[in-house]
């Protein structure tokens, strides 16, 4: 628990709720007719609307980015460290807005939800989702709010492939896109990592075929599996060396097959929490719409077309580490969207902590991406504050 | 099935069990009183027993490294690739021995063995073994076949972690260590990977803690999920591009949770056919030895301190894309070697196959390989039919 909250936090924050009453046509075909989402959004919006910055989530994230629910609550939001008052997204010149996408399970509708048409929940009946259809219900969300284009659409990991969406769909509608630690793609070993978490919590018995929450019981050793082998694959080889090495829980070696390792501990912890605490069905959705989104795949191929209709300025950062989103793919990118004449920027951060590293205020990568965002800032109408302080 | 045997091949071959009585002290403190050994041997023991060479299998392997145990078979022995006439490890030369390790599930004492103890299978009271426990009962098969000193010990992975603790342990009784893909330790990330397929495996409810033998069932899905993974660390990231990329099975994105790219078709199909022709328990404990070599451990982390009793020259061969047993692995094990001032040879092979590639006649390493032990040949006393054909 906080006893204080920290000066440079956002503070105590409220979950809203947004319901929406207009049919959402989906990809897959299908439609949903009326669906909720849950939003937190920290700063304040400007009279011209402008200073609006969009945060999209990764595979296990939701709504609640920054700040803190109660004095209780003993971390804040997943992505505090980059924002907050004076931090890289700053909540002093932004009006950031942060939700939980479709398909989630922190109280947008998901699987989890009641389906109205059977007064049960949904379960494997939800459909699935892809970016595409976030980015669609995302652009709802942008118009209940009042916001006509985003000063930024940001993400790391699933949430940059939704924010390279938003620049190919909506391109009038933002001026900045932020693509961290992410691919216009995933590979073959990604799609293979997906498929081993799916099966795990598929073929576990208490799955029932997604209907587990009329048996009252959820497939915990499936999800735990899932978390486990994704956990691995967000850090980086050197980082678990450093992390763990090969140190002995017990100092010497068991001859059994408990936990001995300091390696085994973690990720057991790790995969138990996850899964008294992710909705299994949404963990498949979400895998699955990793594994679908390729923009390029429209157009044979070519990841430059696919960007030709996108107007934003863009910024790709990604980290030596990372093998799950290697820099080698967010180069791929960067190269596509130099040969569609974009004005990209791109940052290569120096950083053995893998995947993960784009939740971590590294000192370098917070520069770049802090100093982009503030020379976007730079560039909006003046705000009174402004004024009085700085000018 | 091989309408006819190739040329190369050491035709059909029959395993043969070695019963051996004297009883077998492990690290674990335990004793194994009586216990058995599946053998094959390929080419023949020349008179004065200097051209034996011991094969080490890896985590799933077996005796049956190469030739075929009957015209209906379909394929060959694990590294038949390897060895045979003119092969790698060639059989007009060599005397080739090799068995499946204790703790295995092809023959050998293991968990699906009867304990004479109580008439029941072992089961999870089987003890763990160690590397260390394989090269003693190795010791114990070359004393059986009159081999004072084996003129190789050869192995790939887990194999090589053998063929490395036979330099330390029996320095006196090898004149060439060959240590193929392989490294003085598991990593963090290693260890991750293996605790990830023991959970997927103890947690199946089929698993009966073990005692699944006496259920009539098999951990099917934790077997299934164990190989997923590990099979996903057996290739690398461009050898999956290269051979799946990120095609679809009918062309076209479903929607639903089956199968859909070709490489999850194919990890489910490798995952299932293991789970029915593997032993869970051995699985388990074939992953502990690995997770337990570290030589070093007992010399304050100094691997050249831990090979200063090797007398043996060595091969250490790597490649390039193998990222569980990368070449930073062989590399280390190369300056402990140099640093211990042994003889020592190194290649790293240029391969787009992973781990997998030790088992791949790529032309290289076969050269490198092949040369090798031609030159450990060539030192043997000429054979008759050797004296006739080439001198």
């Amino acid at each position: 628990m906080p006893a204080v909250i920290p000066e440079d936090s956002v503070g105590l924050v409220t979950p809203q709720r947004f319901h929406f009453e207009q049919p959402l046509p989906l990809s897959c075909g299908r439609t949903l007719d009326s669906w909720d989402l849950m939003v937190e959004t920290y700063g304040e919006l400007n009279a011209d609307a402008s200073n609006a910055v969009l945060i999209c989530h990764a595979l296990s994230g939701h709504h609640h980015a920054a700040g803190y629910h109660s004095m209780e609550d003993r971390k804040p939001g997943w992505w505090d460290s980059a924002i907050g008052p004076g931090k890289a997204i700053d909540t002093n010149r932004f009006f950031v807005v942060s939700l939980n996408n479709l398909g989630g399970c922190h109280g947008s509708t998901g699987p989890n939800s009641i389906n109205p048409d059977t007064n049960k929940p949904y379960g494997p009946d939800f459909p699935i989702m892809t970016v595409q259809d976030w980015v669609h219900s995302q652009a709802r969300l942008a118009d209940r709010l009042g916001v006509e284009q985003w000063a930024a659409v940001v993400g790391g990991s699933l949430g940059g492939m939704q924010a390279l969406q938003w620049s190919i769909t909506y391109p009038e509608r933002l001026r900045h896109c932020v693509v961290i630690a992410s691919a216009a793609k995933l590979s073959a070993q990604n799609i293979a990592f997906n498929e081993v978490a799916r099966q795990a919590i598929s073929k576990d018995p208490e799955f029932h075929k997604g209907h587990y929450y009329e048996q009252d019981t959820v497939p915990r050793t499936g999800l735990m599996l899932a978390r486990m082998v994704g956990h691995i694959t967000y850090l980086s080889d050197d980082g678990m060396r450093d992390k763990f090495g090969r140190e002995l829980k017990d100092g010497k070696i068991s001859f059994d097959f408990n936990p001995q390792f300091e390696v085994e501990s973690y990720l057991q912890y790790q995969g138990e929490r996850f899964s008294s605490s992710f909705d299994a069905n949404t963990y498949l959705l979400m895998t699955k719409a990793l594994d679908y989104f390729d923009p390029a795949g429209d157009h044979g191929d070519d990841l430059a077309t696919a960007l030709a209709p996108a107007t934003s300025r863009f910024l790709v950062v990604s980290f030596t580490t990372d093998w799950r989103f290697s820099p080698e793919r967010s180069r791929e990118l960067v190269d596509a969207l130099v040969a569609a004449r974009k004005d990209v920027s791109y940052a290569e951060i120096d950083a053995p902590q893998g995947h993960d590293a784009f939740l971590i205020p590294i000192p370098r990568y917070m520069e770049v991406f802090g100093g982009y965002m503030n020379r976007i800032a730079d560039a909006l109408p003046q705000s009174k504050g402004e004024n009085d302080n700085a000018r």
